[in-house]
């Protein structure tokens, strides 16, 4: 069985340390090189520590990259998208990881990021990498741009009610909490323990950029409005997202199930948690620590035409490595699981 | 300076021992009973560790309980209710921290706790327990019913815009994230620390019930609806609502600080927390440990009329014994802050 | 390839869940039954979340088990002891995870356990469950007694040394720090979560019953003593011991390295963790999680002859779970380290 | 009632926030200046976000100091005795929290801290700062060195038996486990949230600089070597020592408690936790955080002649902060509770 074989640009940061673990595992894949800037030539354990002893694998710099099957692209935002012509000349086929080639349109990055796109030419072809929205076209793209951690998990929470056109489309409100892993491996005074731990913080109530990426991904008709706000809780990994949404017609609890088991029915990542006893009630992201599930309930409010939906992932699996992954084997038509087995920890 | 005796009905729970280690060194306060069925005759600091060393007090059962100036009851939910009217034999003043005598309206414990009341003659004689909206009320009363914790918060942040009718009515979402110390101090499956431990529990998306309170306390025109969730996180003590509301006319920031400073410019326990820059942007629970301040911070959207309000307290405080204390100063004329002077710790 | 049918008695706990997750997984291994008296009937998700989806498996009552070729033991202690002559009967290869069938000499469950036991005819079939110590016994035998979490990772630590016979017999004290899954799943007063959340509780300071196999492995000459305490902290899985040996010759660090190399060498999951910068210098059992690894590293004191032994582990995995299927595969034949490859996540 | 005017040598610490807040609520102190270079005329609460609304003072230049009564130094190690001849002209008090002052022998510096002394001529004139073992002495100086947090937990469990000196002098093996607040209030790579949130850090197995302290005090007939180790947990504020001890004659735990008695039965901030049953058998470092308590604990091993002593406390207050208020009260025959009375909370 020949191996597809990848390389990664930027494999010092977190999500880079997951691709990196599962592709090393993954077996229809062989690792060819694995680039950091500032540990070039030193064993990726040293960034690594659960790699220890799993490989020799060195960091390689980024000038050092040669051409292979698939890169993998998980550099800093901005810098994808200076690179990107470069990328395309050393391998026929890229998932990028940053958000540089998630928005369609070149006026959402100004809006949304205050900057001009550095390689605009190339947005239309980039597939956007949620596999249970986009996976036909994955099937034939060769550049495919991994979604964000929130918006993931916000879209899969929403894209059966958008996609049914059963919501107001103006009044949902989504409040998504996060572990610190989002905010990657650099120490600040935010990051810092003492001050981080025990934190409920209000990271970003308005204006978070993931918001451009749902309201891309929702817009079926009409144009919508998501009221999105994201809050740091006391977790390293995981985000929980609570869309309130408002129904236009009278639903009962069976008819959502119905509407999820219609659109999520066949799909290896996704399940419907919503249990009437117990402790496990509702998606728990705690479950999901190293997993590529995003598992999703629900609750209807019976004095109200509001319903909440709740979704939850493992912010560097399904939000960011996990998917990754997925979309490969999507790609290269492999089983869509393959690599993504474990099956989480309880308790953890 | 004479002393107002004080007993405590229901003192071995979490609630009731924030009451005793603030009563035993209020200035103007002397405990005079404390109670508790199962721990009668132990000392209070075999069910409150921090009080070891500090008082030789020991429960009483409740049977024992002796006349006095003013009568804390924190016995659970229900309970309260049975024994109101022995209560106010007792003492001629009662502040009351269980839920029975929160809602004015009779039917409403049948709709939102789904009982008939037990001592519905008494309903009206009490005044709901958040001193920033019915100071003067306190001053002449006898009775008071302290407010329910995540109500607390949630009203407090969204007071100003509703007392000033400029936020849309029934659009407004709440999330309110919550500590393990809310549940009490039963153990269960649920509070088990493999489970709880690092947990994002959607505990409540719909249905909870201090929902009647916060609608009770903010109609002050039409009916309004409040969409309220209420999520279990890795904390132990405290609370944090983010909640979204739709302003009604075009307000700038400028314009929301002016509302705020209006509304809450002279209260002891309110402060505004908005910073552009730094780790301490916005309130946060933690920094409220042991405090009775509610802090308030907010952020409008650029982008629609959407504007997050957040509000913090700590739950067992500002939403439970600190803000009964608060109550007791004003009921009897003494300095607002007395007993509740601590500034909370920083970091933790 | 034919798997072997293997079957779990106490099924419901943590390390039985771990047990079932992991031979779900094992490419040689077919799960036939897994009990639970309390939820026979019920699907194996129930009590384990994370097997959502991935098992259609309901739990049995134990008086249903039916003959297997292996059957795992994950009874309460005590309850093994009375079960193991029926369990006997019904499969050929035993692997117990209680405590009952780990000490050799029946003496020595009156003097640590305080009971008489109730099989002891058995107690000399049984091989201790630690491969480094007892490999090639275990190709041979057909019961194995898993080790204890706590003995496992205090015995791996000291093992080169007392060996060797190059450290004081009597000196040596260990400090274990662990985790809440430690304690099981039944919830009390001690894990209940405002209790136990970031506790740092003197759990057994002396007398902790895992010191009797810590002293029976470890002694191969005179009697010795382990002074032992186990404390612990705000963790759900792990378990890290800081051991205090005392070197009866003049070792320097590269004669430990040495050592360890020595007898650990080839060792599949023993790493030896010492780095001289960085964050990850140290063994640290969060990166472990749900691995079967056990790290060790070590520190000598310069100014004294006082050297510091730091090993790690999941405490359900090395230290339950993982140890027993790692011993399941060298029983059969089969590669050590099947079923048992995820090498940890970073960060977590 | 006249008041002490104090200052503050470096104020935007972890360390220097607590003195902060202890001095300004303070009946017999008035806060004078507060320093910090890089915050200089900024409001303390932009460094202590719990001062909020409690203070309008700003941070000072070190350069812009002026006279006052007493001047506690916090600044880090190295600094102070830089600065030492300067501030003794300025304050006829000095009380000092770095560790440069509390080893009276200069050749301990170089052998711990690797460097000469920069103002060794005052080393003399310090007392070293632990009330319970220096309270006379403290009532007739002027100059106090406060002393370290590990030390202090350490040297409070031990002293009264190395005091009868009924312990072997050699064999003390000490496990300190600590908070992240120790490290102050730098991020650095090691500080960043994900990797230390769970972390079981053995940060210094061996040849941590507080040993010396802890000789120096314990050191009251031969030479004594105590065997220490620093393990950082998952814990923002708080220090439990694990000690164990090896008795040179039989003592029943009656006796235990006599000695005990004898040596802290009048001291206001000690408290002896042991208990039977329950879950707060032995001291907690939780239960103490915003207190000046140390409680000890303490177990005897029946099969040896080793007694484990457990001694915690919060590492900002009697590790520091407030340990420097208890000996600013003795040193101007205030009373020693004076500012100090915070009971600590439950739950926390």
């Amino acid at each position: 069985m020949d191996k597809v074989r990848v390389s990664i640009a930027g494999g010092s940061g977190y999500t880079g340390g997951e691709l990196l673990r599962l592709l090393l595992f993954h077996p229809r894949a062989e690792v060819a090189q694995v680039t950091s800037e500032s540990l070039a030539g030193k064993f990726v354990f040293k960034a690594h520590p659960n790699l220890r002893k799993r490989t020799q694998l060195q960091f390689s710099a980024l000038d050092d990259l040669r051409p292979c099957d698939v890169l993998f692209v998980s550099l800093p935002h901005g810098k994808s998208m200076e690179k990107m012509r470069e990328f395309r000349a050393l391998a026929p086929r890229i998932i990028d990881l940053s958000a540089d080639f998630r928005l369609r349109q070149e006026r959402d990055y100004r809006e949304w990021y205050g900057n001009s796109h550095a390689c605009p030419e190339m947005l239309g072809e980039f597939v956007y990498g949620i596999p249970e929205l986009h996976r036909e076209e994955m099937k034939r793209t060769s550049f495919i741009s991994s979604a964000g951690c929130n918006a993931t998990v916000t879209i899969l929470g929403l894209y059966p009610f958008f996609k049914l056109g059963i919501v107001d489309p103006n009044r949902t409100v989504v409040e998504v909490k996060v572990g610190s892993s989002e905010g990657g491996n650099a120490p600040s005074a935010a990051s810092h323990h003492p001050e981080r731990s025990g934190a409920v913080r209000s990271f970003m109530p308005t204006n978070h950029r993931h918001t451009a990426e749902v309201i891309q991904e929702l817009s079926f008709r009409e144009a919508i409005q998501i009221h999105m706000s994201v809050t740091s809780i006391e977790m390293v990994r995981g985000a929980l997202a609570t869309s309130h949404v408002f129904l236009n017609q009278p639903l009962e609890e069976k008819d959502v199930w119905k509407v999820l088991r219609q659109v999520y029915g066949e799909e290896p990542f996704i399940r419907i948690v919503k249990e009437s006893e117990g402790t496990h009630r509702y998606p728990e992201p705690k479950w999901l620590i190293g997993t590529n599930y995003c598992d999703i309930g629900f609750s209807k409010d019976e004095k109200s035409n509001r319903m909440v939906m709740i979704s939850a992932i493992d912010n560097l699996m399904k939000g960011a490595a996990g998917q990754a992954i997925q979309a490969f084997n999507i790609m290269h038509g492999f089983e869509e699981t393959e690599g993504l087995e474990f099956p989480g920890l309880h308790p953890i």
